[in-house]
């Protein structure tokens, strides 16, 4: 007598969309009822992605013609803006957004950030901001729930148990953040191409990626207090994978053993945040696949200062997984269901 | 009232040995009863490959301090030589070898290709080959199984069901295969460091790969004559995958789609070999992390020629994957049994 | 007094433009005349690529803007179609173009096999076909230089002196070929992004490569006698080189030992060809950034056959370096002048 | 009447010597007189590294058995530690040190980071700091020059223009630095394998690198007091290239565009060294293979912040180029000698 959500994933043929696919066939609770797609309808899902082979899916139908009535919740993978949109005439009881469109509270921080007014602003001020670690008392009431971007994951992780004890100056925070190419989606951009990217580090949107009023945001809640942030992300020649260094001032009195305890404790009863110990390093080979998050502190630089690196997989813990996560901590099930599993080796 | 089966697994730190310690882990019907090693008793796994971080493990034991009386099966992961100068001495009921030391029927061909005189010839000829697929009548009646090596697996399942069927000329067939570095194991060797490997194809071993006996010694039985091959691998930078591409000349009167029809009602019932159909063409992307074969035949080259590709994970379904599978097929679990998850996309 | 030719680049921005252009900048004989280009006139190449910073260049300019009467070689790496079309109208004294326009012989073969008319037969009947270590009678006496295709380049120079002496059996030659993701240019194809090729081999065209006419060609004239292929390509995930694995059956009588010696002596004063010794295999990283091409006959296979692998980079003997040395080899220069540069390690 | 030195290169067989062998070759003003090795004597570097088929070099000898009175030039890829003492006893004119033994002034900090007492103090005082935009004045004079590390040459080419007019302050510089994996040499350890490296970001002596006195010690010079930074290096999978991200606090009244300023007009007349204008920003495909640092300031954080993004090619202006070009500047050569080539695109 398993419960069985019956889930639509709209926006199913992008890189987000299906490794939500991918975990959902894997899930315990879960019975796939309808992929959307804006433009590919008709098509079958194993068409575009072959290694769907033998597995059990609904065909790829337009978002338009899906009847939302018969479904539990729906998770859009759509690109912001539309997804904002469309989930505002959506019937279904539960809404989870993958998409930046509610992730930020204030509908004007959103238009100056995203170019264009809020969608549905009204919408907007329901939405749990799901860091599943830190949501999980909003999670079991809310009908919309805002997952956080990639890189915001990796660094709320590494920083918020910080600010909420007052262990770092919040005036000075400095992020440099790496992810693999997944994490610019599958848009036609040369410098995407194996060839132009293999072989080269690329910085980009340098002082303005979008990911850093949502960081903001949030650290300024828990600080009780505004809070900027220097953040530069850079895109690495490889596929999947994120890793942040944060490099933070200690408050007065406070040492890095303190930001590990701190972290360690503050994690002990959340199964996919591993704080390490002992000076071993987080990589991103150690969370390849899995919906883990790898911490720890590190005593570097001038005296006072230290560093936090977290390492992430950018679509699991970073998107369809803390996705799962969510829906998870929503209905009640157990917490890693349909997420446990050890990383790809080598 | 699931029967778990105890296991030990030996040469537990090399790429094959983690491969099959993760399977192990989501296997519903396994418990790790021993992780044994060589050189790194002492040590846990996860000091070695903290993607094991949270996993429930045994710590590392030297291999001749484990107690086989209590262990249903053990796998050995072990360099040839050493895998049956100690299975030798095992007293588990079952044992299944991924090394090459049971592969050869005939002791004289193994010295002669492995440069030692086999350590048991007695237990040798006990062995059973676990190309899983065709030893299905065989495994459940075995003590010890011989899985293939990764480059067998995908020319034997290109090539059998065409050989039994006097499809194709056994005495022309053109195998060209590539691999990523992992097939190379965790040598040392300079060539396969990053910086040396990567941007690089690097055939090896041209005219004299180990492999070439166990395919030719497969390929005989089945063909009820002496078949010789032609074997070029090569290294590509890639971690994981291998693909084949066979060239064959037709017997009079065949044609592509009669390899195409034969290869795809031979495998219908197999749930881990897929035929592709329409021009489709495979890839290894299409089976990263999982223990599929994905196989298909087109007309190409001069008339009364056609080339059949494969492409396999060669450290699941040409390793870790087809070792479990074998075991799953001894004790009579499903066959499937801890290994159906979709590939990790993109 | 060093002559100084001008000369003209049109389709200047695609990769094997940006070579030429690299290449022509340190050409002691050539001086950057005109780029042409026919979408991006206006930007300057440095803006695409901002590699050239510091290199002296003329503004991108459209290809029909160039005055052609002062230009002493146009090279055209324009797509093919496009190429002969605008090429039919220059009145530079000399064309050398890198796309597949000029090289079959036969119109009809072309439209078969480029799926339109040739669109202009008469200019195709003066072609001179530009593998430079068999045209150097010819290029002198030439106004249009048809550089052959990348695959062709290393197929050829691996095959055609043992065509040329009887070695080999002409109806069994089976090709296994391996390029880079630059061998698919600059398209905007989801499979050639970083994220999809990375970690996959991609086997392509198999049965139809546009390449394996061009090839036939080539080995039919030497033969005096219709040959046929097998060819088989693949991308594998690196950016640059090219490998290609060539199994042929010895002529009665013939060793191994005979096709190393006739390469060795055919090629000894060609200054790109190398053939390797001592059971020494050509990769691809001996070769990169180079104008190289490194061969080596193998004895693999049944008794009568052989591999013979060769390895280039695509870029440069495959592209713009064998363009380079046409143009070396028409106007009389030192065949080297501008090419001889060892390879990027590691 | 070209002056021709003739030059040793010591330790010529791991990533740095090559690369130095790699562009004397190509130098007009060098002839390779002998090439040094420890462990390879009696071997050529062909055997070792392919890629010089065709270049004319001397044999390996044993770094003990080399005439040092007929060279002009001994340079040293030897380890530190043993480059200082086998240099300590030659007899060349003049020495160029691409090892870490002669870059820090203080033998009590070479003491404390190296983990040894200096093996010849003497000689380290008087080295030259060979970080050649900043060396001109002193290298002429000089006998025995101390090559930057990697990190070092991007760091302060990206700082010291800013220190030096008070720019920024300098109790707060934040820096990120990623390599490729040929920074982290020839070595055997697992984490440098293709299949370990690939598809991860590994950050490393994280709070301990050797680079932090040097470039401390570099910054207190120019900033006339005590600096010290914070900086974190991670090895990301390429091979080759650097990048660093350096994140300051710009002194009252100072603007980024003041940093731009700055950096452009001190570079103004370097010609391996550029301040990209526009939001440009640096990668490292845009100096792979080449002398080149590629340098830009960026409003990024909080108000008062800023970004400097450097890239160079960390065996070439980071090793061995950077050597030539102080070898060029110590002769009185063009500074460029030898040294303009576009990168390899793409």
């Amino acid at each position: 007598m398993t419960r069985q959500l019956e889930i639509a994933i709209l926006g199913a043929a992008g890189y987000a969309g299906v490794n939500l696919v991918r975990l959902a066939l894997s899930h315990p609770n879960i019975k796939i009822k309808a992929l959307g797609t804006r433009r590919k309808d008709g098509e079958h899902l194993r068409e575009i992605w072959p290694q769907f082979l033998g597995s059990p899916l609904p065909p790829l139908r337009h978002i338009d013609e899906i009847d939302y009535s018969s479904v539990d919740v729906a998770f859009s993978c759509m690109p912001h803006g539309v997804s904002a949109q469309r989930l505002s005439q959506l019937t279904s009881p539960h809404i989870i957004d993958l998409s930046a469109d509610f992730r930020l509270d204030c509908p004007e921080t959103y238009a100056q950030w995203y170019d264009a007014a809020h969608p549905c602003p009204d919408l907007l001020s329901t939405a749990v901001y799901g860091l599943s670690e830190f949501a999980k008392e909003y999670l079991p009431r809310s009908r919309l729930v805002a997952c956080p971007g990639c890189y915001p994951t990796a660094v709320l992780l590494s920083l918020l148990p910080l600010v909420e004890n007052g262990l770092i100056d919040t005036t000075r925070i400095v992020i440099n953040a790496l992810s693999g190419l997944s994490g610019a989606g599958r848009s036609g951009n040369n410098s995407h191409l194996f060839s132009e990217a293999n072989e080269s580090v690329q910085p980009y949107n340098v002082g303005h990626h979008r990911h850093v009023p949502e960081i903001e945001q949030e650290l300024s809640k828990r600080a009780k207090k505004t809070v900027s942030i220097s953040f530069t992300p850079h895109l690495v020649p490889m596929t999947r994978g994120e890793l942040t260094t944060t490099v933070v001032e200690l408050c007065s009195g406070v040492s890095v053993d303190d930001l590990q305890t701190t972290l360690s404790s503050r994690y002990d009863c959340d199964p996919f945040v591993y704080v390490l110990q002992d000076d071993a390093c987080p990589s991103t080979d150690m969370v390849r696949g899995t919906n883990n998050c790898v911490l720890s502190a590190f005593s570097a630089g001038p005296p006072g200062q230290a560093v936090i690196i977290a390492a992430i997989d950018n679509l699991v813990k970073g998107a369809a997984g803390q996705a799962i996560q969510n829906m998870n901590l929503l209905f009640g099930f157990p917490e890693t269901a349909g997420l446990k599993s050890a990383p790809l080796m080598p």
